[in-house]
């Protein structure tokens, strides 16, 4: 399954780039926004403290280069960092890009050439033909050897831009700018074409020592290109990547906004981890009372089908403190009378069982695809339930 | 797709069947719901009008004839009628057996073996060995024919029960049965085995006709049967199933109910219509406003991305206006962002184009499952809208 959703999602990543070059959207101008400003318009407001998305000339504006990664046979394909890392930008954007002011737009100033020379490693002596290596390359040059503790890994492996745009008169201007920049845990390589995977771990610490410099390289890089102004914000997040094999993505350790010029603002930490339950492999919980509330729960949700195929969690903690909980519960095909009274029967479960401090959803799917999910917010007392039915 | 959905579901089925001997549940006590009688617990309440589920001894109370169909080599098998048919009923039982007063059960009666008897032909000349003719058949014998008009179709195709359970001091019992007939619209049958599919129509007239003659016969053999009483009210719906390929269920065309002995109360016809938008092959929609403005929806829907695979709809109507329309929109891979965006842009996009006198529901759907969707009860002016996001 994972490997098929990797796959699918490879597939994805190339059509996207092949498809940049000939969008071609209809050409209809009506607007279903809520606001619109000469060629602009927005996707209108779903729900509060989200950002509008921007809609020029009736077409949404697809990133240049998003779903692009450093481009060796190797790169961590895994989904769940992709969009973590991309909500997570949004959701630090929000820390500096009020959504009242700011509407959302996916970055349209890096291209896909661009990004693919600053992912590349820098020139030197060992450079060879064929390799990505390039005066623009954010990555250090390779300094020749093959093992994992000697050689110098691929420290970026991701770029994410997202711009915040502003009205201004009878258009909308760039008001903001976030990077992301998708730094590897774990780096995988291949000492020779096609032969075995081996791996370079990178720690915590030089995670940030390196997104630090890097970062200053990009605003500088940014601040020469057209429409971005002196003083354009701009943030930028050092995000660290799960692993391949990871079934939850990874999190951003820090950032800083640049108000003008190439200087950037005070770093400022940020202390965020996800984890998979059921934790695997005898490896320590993040937080054993969360852990065992987990286990309760699953048990108590496996005791009312017997053919469960398994309930797993993604956990997220916030300063050591359980933010949210993404519980998916795989199911056999059952009937619809079925699933409406699983769904009640997980809901008071989940009230009963799991922690009220943390926002909580709980997917149930089948190989059919979703049945049913609820939902309960932070500090929430009760559980909204939706079930896919069909007529 | 549709090829799987049918395939998994037969094999979901007969996993069904072959579970209910061995149902290994674990024997936990401990009540999740919110009332508890003796061996009984209940699901708990998920929201306002819909039934609690039964759980008796720690196990949900698994249906022993769901899933089971007449059994010939040319079976219907399309789910959307298995569903609708489910929850049709669960909408008929309301008007009968309120949601404060009693909880639901999957049906305990009807075993497999006696399920199966009831669904073949009675016994005739015409019989053959391996045939499932028998006393007991609710459809009537062959007469040997297999012309498509002149022969004897299979008017009864499914059968489904479902249980009304009301607290009895400390206990649980048996307050109202709901019973579904699953008819033909087409019945499909081959002359030689592995030979070509052929098709009997059956009119709508007939279907009601022969209906209400096996509610009757029904009703006297569910009053013989142990803890039935003579007063045990018993509601019969006649539900006729759509075409094997069609992607929308069938509809109930009426009920009865019989509040003792073996008469059958008035029968109550039901005005309902099930249909997918668009409309192909030049069919006349049932509502040409309804499709136009569904239409338009889907052209403002489809200039957003450049590759939307397809926004189709399943249409319900009520005495011949819109009750509900469930929307389905395939989509390729997109950033997290761009869902977020295009769901906000949906919304917007429905608010303004679409009826607001019916229920809505909006599924944004990838190859990797449900990404977003989005909700509007009737008269609600709102959309609520959920993306699936991750850690």
């Amino acid at each position: 399954m994972k490997n098929l959703v990797k796959a699918t999602a490879a597939v994805a990543a190339i059509l996207l780039l092949a498809g940049c070059g000939k969008l071609d959207f209809s050409n209809d101008n009506s607007s279903t926004g809520t606001s619109k400003s000469g060629q602009y318009q927005t996707t209108g407001v779903a729900s509060d403290g989200t950002y509008q998305g921007v809609i020029k000339n009736g077409r949404y504006q697809v990133s240049k280069s998003r779903g692009l990664m450093m481009q060796n046979n190797n790169q961590n394909g895994n989904t769940f960092n992709v969009r973590s890392m991309e909500s997570g930008l949004v959701s630090l954007s929000q820390k500096q890009f009020s959504t009242d002011k700011y509407d959302f737009e996916e970055g349209q100033l890096l291209s896909t050439s661009v990004t693919r020379k600053w992912l590349g490693r820098q020139k030197g002596k060992f450079s060879k033909s064929g390799d990505t290596d390039n005066a623009l390359g954010l990555n250090p040059a390779s300094n020749g050897s093959t093992d994992p503790n000697k050689r110098v890994p691929i420290y970026l492996q991701q770029l994410l831009e997202q711009d915040y745009m502003v009205k201004s008169g009878n258009s909308m201007a760039l008001g903001g700018i976030s990077i992301g920049l998708g730094m590897n845990a774990i780096d995988y390589y291949v000492k020779t074409q096609y032969g075995a995977q081996y791996q370079t771990n990178i720690s915590a610490a030089e995670t940030l020592r390196m997104g630090k410099e890097m970062a200053a390289k990009v605003v500088t890089r940014l601040r020469q290109m057209k429409g971005v102004a002196a003083n354009t914000p701009i943030l930028v997040g050092i995000y660290r990547q799960a692993g391949q094999d990871s079934l939850v993505g990874g999190t951003y350790q820090a950032y800083a906004v640049s108000k003008s010029g190439s200087t950037m603002g005070t770093w400022h930490g940020i202390n965020e981890q996800n984890e998979v339950l059921p934790v695997i492999n005898n490896k320590k919980p993040v937080n054993n009372t969360v852990a065992t509330d987990f286990s309760n729960f699953s048990a108590q949700v496996r005791s009312f089908f017997p053919t469960l195929a398994g309930v797993t969690a993604q956990a997220h903690y916030e300063n050591g403190q359980l933010a949210g909980l993404k519980i998916t519960i795989n199911t056999q095909f059952y009937g619809q009378t079925e699933i409406n009274s699983f769904t009640q029967y997980v809901s008071s479960a989940a009230s009963k069982l799991l922690p009220n401090s943390a926002k909580i959803e709980i997917d149930i799917e089948s190989t059919q695809g979703m049945q049913a999910y609820a939902e309960r917010d932070t500090g929430a007392k009760t559980f909204t339930t939706h079930v896919f039915d069909s007529y």
